[in-house]
């Protein structure tokens, strides 16, 4: 395969950021998957509506259906969300021999089994990475990674939604009311949040990832629904007090006798990993039997994140098509004749803030001599921390600099000069700072 | 493909572990695989020692090359480690055409090249998911699930021994040496450890990691290397001083003119979620430019940890060498026919703990009253808050208790109990409490 041809069908935030990266990293892909993904033609509601993306070697089509039937389409992308006309353009897409990757959580979820079988007897694909937790790879985790474990339990923070509404009420003590304004202002809740807030976009994603963990169907309406538009400042802070943070979960656990499926608020340790996940941020944490506890975390939603799943699915796809060598995942991800020879740099070129301890004598003008060495060097100090430990009548103190990033050779260079002034006791001990 | 037909090198800790995985979920691998993974032949060092896994299907071969040559084995896994005799025999048995699943990072990323190159001659598969983070998917993530991004930066903790350290002298206040004492008692660090604190092991994942991430050829020799052996408490101190945690890092940075490669103690800001990665636990972050950050964190070593990883790449190898739709990843991640109707348990019949909160009547005999119904209930107290908040002389308080796990029915009839109490003001709010 020189080339897919992608059927787009829906032109919203995830179909543009699609195009975009699809546009952007081209080279990046092409060297990954060995060919080509191209988005043929693509439909939506509002065709003349401006769009953050380029769309000018797309065709541009009226009627969805011409796409899902088009005979050129390998591939039918649906991003157009909800039941209908989803639904409808999927199972005819599969009617007529396409592959699907779609985004859609809430049909997955509830129409899943059916499109799935639909797919199996004409021996289609049908991909939805997309649908759980964005940008996070959750899917391909349950199903591929973790594919040796029996898998005991999986606890996900799995709406940016909630999950920012929960963080703003801990960490700014304002009401649930208040915090969701403030997440519909900022984008991250819809006018109408009901979906989210009430739990519902979490049970969506909870029931996918269960029945790929546990090997059952789809069953929508056995999960447990609860949401947050009850939770209070002072129930946050008592849970604080006693050591636990409260986060809207989507919890999936096998018990002796069945499965456990519930969405709640819950009050998590507040040391734990997950407890530290705030914002829109997603995260998942999975219990298998072999591996333990692994954990996935990322952006839950946006378009570019989206996209990001959506995309990795379509070269997947562009993978199981063909059992040539040449179609499998190359050892390095890149294909042997497309990997590159940018050079790695010497450590002396590498910038990075730092964290500097001298030992010091106590006595005026040191720290005057230091900043001088520093500034003429043009290295700039972030903080000074200077702790008055000599107890013991010897004057030697340590210092503590943090200093703004700076080549690995210009530091060098400072840290000589440094050392060889007679105020400077011992080496001096540097470590490099990083932002993650 | 029925069945595939294993030659496994080397019996220690990840090989054992490998067979009690195969052994303990056979069945759950082929209701996801649609094949066997069947170990036909092994051969270790020592033939005869007592090992904790069931041999008595397994041929024992004394000749390694007889295995790597054996006509009948489809997969050889490679888990002797070092360069000698693994180079040889992996180069061996792909001339043999044996595909290849190997745990071993050292030989990967200093031989990578030549094993890649001569096994993409044949149209063979070399996997080493294993060789980075133990049981965490992190080469999965980069080369599949991140396949549309440019990869701007990977930020890990990809050294279950270096981070124990680590973790002890930050949390208990212990010099390096006497960290380093318990992690060999502990069994995280070896008699030897130099490979793991002087940071080679971690350059070597690193090296992995970037290659794959960037497309660019392994290239081992020029990745800085810094170890934690001169790491002091006071350090460590005086940086948490500053709100920063000293964590032993993986980086690999796209930069302008060019990519850095460095492994070295650095300073990360206390509230990452790196930060909080502690003990022997893994954990990488990767920068993409579609998808913004994603972390993935989990058990860096252990012997059915890293066999989880092993026999993921089995079960992708299986997949790989047929395009057949029944070969692919199965939608629901298990074969359609092999679903299983487990039941989804009512949320009365589901237990955990919970966070309760009463307002009461601030008058003697409330509590006792409440104890009284839980303890009939058989609902154990775990942490009682109480909150003297009636300032106003209404006398009116919270009463916060943690209870022990109970299902959701026996609380729903405690709370009900105590809701006809007169003393009971307003509705009992509950939360459920998971431990992460």
């Amino acid at each position: 395969m020189k080339e897919m041809r992608i059927g787009l069908l829906g032109l919203g935030t995830v179909g543009c950021g699609m195009l975009q990266v699809l546009a952007r990293n081209a080279g990046e892909i092409e060297r990954r998957a060995g060919c080509a993904l191209k988005v043929s033609s693509a439909t939506a509601r509002d065709l003349d509506k401006q769009r953050p993306a380029d769309l000018s070697n797309v065709a541009l089509v009226k009627d969805a259906m011409q796409i899902v039937r088009d005979k050129d389409i390998d591939v039918v992308v649906e991003l157009i969300g909800g039941y209908e006309p989803a639904y409808a353009l999927i199972m005819e897409a599969i009617k007529c021999g396409k592959h699907v990757v779609t985004a859609n959580k809430a049909l997955i979820a509830s129409h899943g089994n059916e499109i799935f079988q639909a797919a199996q007897e004409q021996g289609l694909i049908v991909s939805y990475e997309a649908a759980v937790a964005g940008g996070v790879p959750i899917i391909k985790a349950i199903r591929e990674a973790l594919s040796a474990n029996r898998i005991q339990r999986m606890v996900g923070i799995i709406n940016g939604t909630t999950n920012f509404i929960l963080s703003e009420v801990s960490d700014k003590q304002r009401s649930f009311s208040d915090a969701l304004s403030s997440a519909q202002l900022l984008g991250y809740a819809e006018a109408d949040p009901t979906l989210d807030v009430a739990g519902v976009d979490t049970a969506h994603k909870l029931m996918i990832m269960a029945a790929t963990a546990f090997g059952i169907p789809l069953q929508f309406s056995s999960v447990y629904v609860e949401g947050i538009t009850e939770v209070e400042v002072q129930d946050v802070n008592y849970a604080k007090e006693l050591g636990y943070q409260i986060k809207h979960l989507g919890i999936a656990k096998r018990v002796d006798n069945g499965i456990e499926l519930r969405v709640h608020p819950t009050l998590i340790p507040t040391h734990s990993i997950l407890a530290n996940v705030s914002g829109v941020m997603n995260a998942v944490m999975i219990d298998g039997d072999a591996v333990g506890s692994t954990l996935y975390y990322g952006p839950g939603a946006g378009s570019e994140a989206t996209a990001s799943a959506v995309i990795a699915d379509l070269i997947d796809l562009s993978r199981m098509l063909n059992s040539a060598p040449e179609h499998r995942v190359p050892h390095l991800a890149f294909q042997p004749s497309a990997l590159s020879d940018i050079p790695i740099l010497d450590i002396g070129d590498t910038q990075t803030a730092w964290y500097l301890r001298l030992q010091v004598e106590d006595k005026p003008g040191v720290l005057a001599f230091i900043t001088r060495i520093l500034s003429e060097l043009g290295i700039s100090i972030e903080a000074v921390l200077q702790k008055d430990t000599a107890t013991d009548g010897n004057k030697i103190v340590p210092l503590i600099l943090l200093v703004y990033p700076v080549e690995g050779s210009g530091l060098k260079r400072a840290i000589e000069q440094i050392e060889a002034s007679d105020d400077i006791i011992e080496k001096v001990i540097s470590y490099r700072l990083e932002s993650v």
